[in-house]
């Protein structure tokens, strides 16, 4: 059984903040394991990686191996079901058309001042996508990393995924060539990390790294921060629905259950203003849990950390919600559009009954790498804005750097910094000398 | 003297891959220290940060007294001298002019599915910058990372300024006051971020810190993120100049050494198509070492880590500039736009010989926190966008789950997650039936 909790009870605050709080993972600390591998990675290049993959995934390669030949990507692609090939396609068409209006716009003006300002955007030139292999190898992760990185202008995409025991995910493959990466290699853990970030004789480095791993990958991805960018380190997901009685128990349980079956350490809370609905709720997700396949992984996190929460009123669900800043939230009430725009954190948000979760996990269009973990009060999901940079651009006319220029000599001389100072007031003095 | 190279050497690729990599900066592990006092600031909040601020600013607070009144502020206010206050306010208005045209706008739009989907940007609710104090307390970098939060619509900003044996910089609570800072503490290095992260009885938590500091406020950033959002960890600065024979030596010379001034890590890098232009800047830095006031510092940076390359032309200098993706990057020459245009890699670019870099620093409008260290090849200067965070919407009619949604199913069966698939496949079972 999850934990139920009201608003009207006394010990509402405690227990809500001490859900807030729960630790729901525990990072084993890789970290010495993982500063060896980088190291031994960045001293000897391919033979350190050929030699680790030897050792975690039992797999014996050689440099000319190590990367998918367009043959093999061809052979395994040839395996996927035709209905598979067209769902993926599907899904990367709508996740593209999505991205692409994320693209930000250039700027350059002419202020009153004389002064021209403005700024640039321009891609990352190489990127990496980490894939985990195995049980998590998930294609709709390549489509949603790959795809924006594209769209942003990337000019080289390297994608790695270890193949444990030689064993390739041709769906993976196939969402790799669907968004167009240029390089597959069938390394993973913390040597391909360190090989994406610092080069190896056969693998340029790239500037920047995304996609979901386990603890190595992430202490990794950690350690090579600053020598190349990465994205977020993902938690364990979590969703919040908000939902009245209006709703089928069974939709919302099979929502809550989406998250739950991900993880152990996966978090599903509902929040209604209907204490039978949430009960209705909880049986449902019972009796769903009976015979749903990953149902010992599902019935794990719903009982440590799922929670049906009872609110007096949709305003306090809106308030509980932004304290939680959950990753994916899901609101399932007569007004939702109303509710959804009072909302201020969170990843993303589903609006209305007929738009579960699972959608934006595979084909909606929106971006499924979300802030996990409270984090959605600072930061964003995945877009095609972590592919880009801006550069600032600034002109000055010798009319602008008059009239502006004594100001900044000014604020120079306060800092103690001279040659800041000097470096204005030499060319202020060829303006007052009447030259330009 | 700074190294010279040319291109045209048979060994420049090794020595300007030696300059990329030239260690410049010796941060002193720390970590042990910071982890202990962030965790004495979670257990002990209040208590144990006065208790550092005694051990480390030799200065007695109470939690009546860490924070500054308004009647302080207005007394160190009126300390400043009106041309000081007015260049603030100049330089705050062109910040803010340039940094309001960065708000970032929402979408939603409907698809031809049916599929209404979109994007709301919310500003951050409260965020921290950190002031360093003594000789690198800046009034400048008050302005550039407040006034960003402000133009967000960041509600609560508070600032952190250690004022060691109590001396305070009247500048730098003018700059607070001016760019609409919300509460301004006496307090400094890892004890402060802690606060800020994790909150006391007397400073509530911040959900994003920024702001420049010594290895101890670095080290603290970096263990708090993820608890709160943080900016860049910025390293040493950075100036690259690219300047045609037609500049004045002493100008160039003066916007290197404004560089080479900040720091004895700075690094400050010429490029010019002429070796005798090339000479002649080299004399007049020289000689404008002769009388700097910082001149020890900036001697040292430039005897350690200046560089003059002597190009074959201008084409070949925009080539070396990406490999370096400098902070700044100062281009003087006849063409100065149109090479400005092929840039790539560079977190400022300033165009022309009426631009010395000294003017970004202060008052032309764009953000002078940015990226170092080669970062700008994957990562942009401080903006509004630091402060926003985007939400994703999605909202499906039964119409577009019905298109869509069958694929969503397949997606999430081949990846073995089953709860993902019913969750549609349960409301198109509804829809099948004939119900909405």
């Amino acid at each position: 059984m999850p934990q139920f909790l009201s608003t009207t009870d006394a010990d509402f605050d405690t227990r809500f903040t001490a859900l807030l709080s729960s630790k729901r993972e525990d990072s084993p600390d890789v970290d010495h394991v993982v500063a060896d591998i980088i190291a031994d990675v960045r001293a000897r290049g391919d033979a350190a990686v050929l030699a680790l993959t030897a050792k975690f995934d039992r797999l014996d390669l050689t440099p000319a191996t190590m990367r998918f030949t367009e043959a093999e990507i061809d052979a395994e692609c040839a395996k996927v079901a035709p209905a598979d090939m067209a769902a993926l396609q599907l899904a990367a068409d709508r996740i593209r058309a999505y991205h692409s209006r994320q693209m930000p716009t250039d700027a350059l003006w002419t202020d009153e001042a004389g002064a021209t300002l403005g700024w640039r955007w321009t891609p990352v030139s190489a990127a990496g996508l980490y894939v985990p292999g195995g049980l998590a190898s998930y294609p709709s992760s390549v489509l949603m990393n790959a795809i924006p990185a594209k769209v942003a202008g990337v000019g080289r995409l390297a994608v790695v995924v270890p193949t444990p025991d030689g064993v390739t995910n041709p769906l993976v493959l196939m969402a790799a060539r669907i968004a167009g990466v240029d390089e597959v290699y069938r390394i993973g853990g913390a040597q391909a990390i360190a090989a994406l970030a610092y080069g190896t004789e056969t693998i340029a480095p790239v500037d920047k790294i995304t996609g979901p791993g386990n603890a190595f990958v992430a202490a990794a991805k950690r350690r090579v921060f600053g020598k190349v960018g990465i994205d977020m380190i993902a938690g364990p997901s979590e969703i919040l629905v908000i939902a009245d009685r209006d709703n089928d128990p069974d939709w919302i349980a099979l929502d809550l259950l989406s998250q739950a079956e991900h993880d152990e350490s996966a978090q599903s809370i509902l929040i209604t203003d209907d204490a039978a609905f949430g009960n209705a709720v909880a049986a449902a997700v019972d009796a769903r849990l009976q015979t749903l396949e990953r149902r010992a992984i599902a019935a794990a996190s719903w009982q440590a950390f799922g929670a049906i929460i009872v609110v007096q009123d949709m305003a306090e669900a809106v308030a509980l919600s932004d304290r939680i800043a959950p990753e994916h939230l899901e609101i399932c009430t007569a007004d939702a559009d109303a509710l959804a725009q009072k909302v201020t954190h969170a990843g993303a948000i589903f609006i209305g009954g007929w738009t579960p979760e699972a959608i934006g996990d595979y084909i909606g269009g929106p971006n499924h790498v979300l802030p996990t973990a409270r984090s959605a009060r600072f930061s964003s999901g995945l877009s095609v804005m972590d592919f880009v940079k801006r550069t600032t651009l600034s002109r000055m006319s010798p009319e602008a750097l008059a009239a502006i220029g004594p100001s900044a000599e000014r604020l120079a001389n306060s800092e103690s910094l001279q040659a800041h100072g000097l470096s204005v007031r030499a060319r202020l003095d060829r303006l007052n000398r009447g030259g330009t």
